[in-house]
């Protein structure tokens, strides 16, 4: 199955000049949004993943699923003032401005491998703060998993020797 | 598998009197999480559903894992201004001002029958809105599980006799 069949992309969102790839075709569609799963899963598998992290809000969708299909526990990666319990947060340049991502400060037990999943691997931010995170609180990622990415945009030079999986590439 | 001990209270947040129900401590747990997405599984089965709806952002941690589950598709309700393509929104009154939240027009197919599900069933506002969504675009809701419901706000009565399912109970 060609998953880049069912992504959508929809010129000139949120801003003029980007392509922006629309997931929410993939989800809408069950074999689609099963074989997505699926493989983010096998690779899980391979990495020895057993917690799943996923990123507000799309990192969610994927990331969840993948935790359930992996039986793993799953850590949500969110935006300030989410989370009611103790954090430790991360913040990370945006093109203009910053972002800052929290978790929970009890997210893992030592000894933890950790696989990421989010939507989108675009300039790694998001992905090299969840990272950042884990690692502060002792957890070892050993894998870095996303639907799509934008090749062009280089996150992956980021994220160092950690095994990294995207289901469909884009270059522009 | 008793869920309520997973579930964390946090009092006084996000505002003074508040006692905030935190399901991440659900979440971290595997076997928690497991049983908690079977058990919204197997209500998803019985009602017939071949579609989950789940409203951003914590819903979209248990309705993508119930799809998953399931082997159905998944709409994802947003915030405004997140979905890319063309939209259909539903505004719903908070206790001071409104929200609005949005699906894709293409969402559905005639004839699907839909599981809301979303970690809280409160005064309603969001689920309420959710069927409003759905049946806008001929969709039939078949049923709405939460993994939390805080009886004392009575959201239920809001949903007519659509099933209902709600894993823990508050009456507080």
């Amino acid at each position: 199955m060609k998953l880049e069949n069912y992504i959508a992309n929809v010129p000139n969102f949120p801003k003029e000049g980007i392509q922006f790839k629309d997931i929410t075709t993939l989800l809408q569609n069950k074999d689609a949004f099963k074989e997505c799963i699926d493989r983010l899963c096998n690779f899980g598998k391979e990495v020895g993943a057993n917690v799943v992290m996923g990123p507000d809000a799309r990192g969610f969708i994927f990331g969840s699923a993948v935790a359930y299909a992996l039986n793993t526990s799953f850590v949500p990666v969110r935006k300030p003032g989410k989370l009611p319990r103790d954090t430790i947060s991360c913040e990370y340049a945006l093109e203009y401005g910053t972002n800052t991502l929290e978790i929970n400060k009890d997210a893992f037990k030592k000894g933890d491998k950790v696989l990421i999943v989010d939507d989108l691997m675009a300039t790694g931010g998001t992905i090299v703060a969840s990272i950042n995170l884990a690692e502060k609180l002792g957890a070892e990622v050993v894998g870095v998993a996303s639907v799509i990415e934008l090749t062009e945009l280089k996150g992956t030079e980021k994220i160092g020797n950690i095994p990294f999986l995207s289901l469909v590439k884009y270059d522009i």
